[in-house]
């Protein structure tokens, strides 16, 4: 098990989420950060990282890092000064490949910081970015190999308090990879689909391979990385968690496709409540419906049901409708009968 | 094995994809549409389907069902009449839940008529719409044991082109009778997760589930219904398909998340091209990376990769840089490398 603040990776934990943050840090922008990552973490994120690539960016990151609720990761590649840096400035866990750091003593540094600052290491491979040693090998073998040999360098320095991601753009490859390193080690495992592409293809590549790692049992924490806005990451990966029945809390939207039967813009009301919706701290399933073909039994199954017929909406409370209102009004009426509860 | 135009469905056909148009039926409007269905088609979409509601639905769809590139569905909810005009208009495929039809006599219309007329039938059912008489089942059995009611029907009046699809918004639900249907009966399934929601949310659902569906075996025609854009269920579709390996040809986009290491805006420029790349003929791999720490190392995997540093963006043709062109020209640089394959 590793330990990142105050979040456990592995052992039996709950898988958490996490995402990336590329706002450039500055010591203007910090509050602002601390309050988006607020956001982030309503909406079930759990851990957050940025990349920490000059001595300028000690400070921010230390504010966000004393301030942030959830714990704070530093992405360090090729300085090894950084990765020192970030660890004296509050990381609750940094990301480093070792094969870019350049010589071992260098990774040595920043593993004894770490140990000295209770700072948690995710080796992070990638196949993108592999060592020399192991170009002979098939991918995932060369992933795991590097992996382990890295791991067998931090014990020998008494370090354990360490994460391993095996990433790569291929799903097949990563799938193995994860699968490989899991019959040799019990170090927890960060997954993802690295370069996923945008939204709805990397929501669709990612929640395929790591659905089924995690339905395996592999896989401790994950991020579902996206060319995309940084709340659909987390939403992505909260919705694959619940899903699995891996997370039980949290609201479910559901919501009708467009079809010819629609007298109610489901997309539009949609896109206006979901973050909304999602970053509610509760158990429930909201149904918003279109038409009456399905609607109403929707709405039955649902906590709350919002289904538009002609120029009303009726709101539902477990099947039973609550009130019948305007397009304009529905929204507010949502929310407020959500908040009555 | 059921047939809809010249597209076949089961026994062994290549699983196919299938969107819902909204586009309300007009004489005028028919053109625009059979063009829109080009450009599904181009994205990988084999079969669309449109609500048919009313009489003046007939015409249109007539010149929609003649023209289009791809088979056309209807949509009939309620009233047969609806059917048997759809199917008098050149329909390929009609889909109905004989439980919303009325009497038993109303679908043997129906079905009477698809058989003069070549036409398959989709029997949809949908755990919002059961019939009172399996109420007290649990859903899956429910839908179960409904769609082998009406398949008797079916066939004790001489009608196998059909096609069945038990959709519920939940999940398990809808793996649990995809399965358990499956074990009873040969007929080929349509799949899919009702009222999922927003593209992110939907494609996470709807990929594990279709997913885990498809690597079983079950399901030979789905649709990843989203509240959002048409293209998006095709693009989901074709994806999930891809990563399955059930569809070999088509442009496989990677690209880099956002992060603090980029000097190239990947986001925009993956959304600037993405529907492009998506409707060539191509059967390649494009990467579109904003760093040098897995830029190179992607672009070398890739066919074509476009990989920002700095003021300069360096395409690729297998690792090979091919050009070094500012990001404005690097859209048609692309598409021009692509051309002259």
């Amino acid at each position: 098990m590793a330990r990142a603040g105050n979040l456990r990776i592995g052992g039996g934990a709950p898988v958490s989420v996490q995402t990336m943050l590329d706002s450039p840090l500055s010591p203007e922008g910090a509050p602002g950060v601390v309050s988006m990552i607020s956001d982030l973490a309503a909406l079930g994120c759990d851990m957050i990282r940025f990349s920490f690539v000059s001595p300028d960016d000690a400070a921010p990151f230390s504010y966000i890092a004393s301030h942030s609720v959830i714990p704070v990761v530093a992405d360090i590649h090729f300085d090894y000064r950084m990765a020192i840096l970030a660890i004296g400035s509050g990381a609750h866990k940094i990301r480093i490949n070792p094969g870019n750091i350049g010589a071992r003593w260098k990774t040595e540094e920043i593993v004894r910081a770490s140990l000295d600052h209770g700072t948690a290491i995710r080796i992070g491979l990638n196949s993108g970015s592999l060592p020399q040693s192991v170009r002979g090998m098939k991918v995932p073998e060369a992933m795991v190999s590097t992996a382990l040999e890295y791991l067998g360098w931090f014990e020998s320095w008494g370090f354990r308090n360490t994460v391993v991601s095996l990433k790569s753009s291929d799903v097949a490859e990563t799938m193995e990879a994860a699968r490989a390193f899991r019959r040799l080690s019990d170090y927890p495992q960060h997954i993802g689909i690295t370069e996923a592409g945008d939204p709805v293809i990397s929501a669709v590549r990612s929640s395929w391979a790591l659905g089924t790692l995690l339905s395996e049992g592999i896989g401790d924490t994950v991020r579902i990385s996206m060319t995309g806005p940084v709340e659909e990451e987390v939403i992505a990966g909260v919705e694959l968690l619940r899903t699995l029945s891996l997370r039980k809390k949290g609201v479910r939207i559901i919501s009708c496709p467009r079809c010819g039967r629609h007298t109610f813009d489901t997309i539009a009301f949609e896109r206006k409540v979901r973050k909304r919706l999602l970053s509610l701290d509760k158990d429930i399933t909201v149904a918003i419906m279109g038409c009456l073909v399905n609607g109403p039994g929707e709405a039955g199954n649902a906590d709350y049901a919002v289904t538009g017929m002609k120029e009303k909406v009726y709101l539902y409370r477990k099947g039973r409708v609550l009130a019948a209102v305007s397009p304009e009004d529905a929204e507010d009426a949502l929310f407020e009968a959500i908040a009555d509860e």
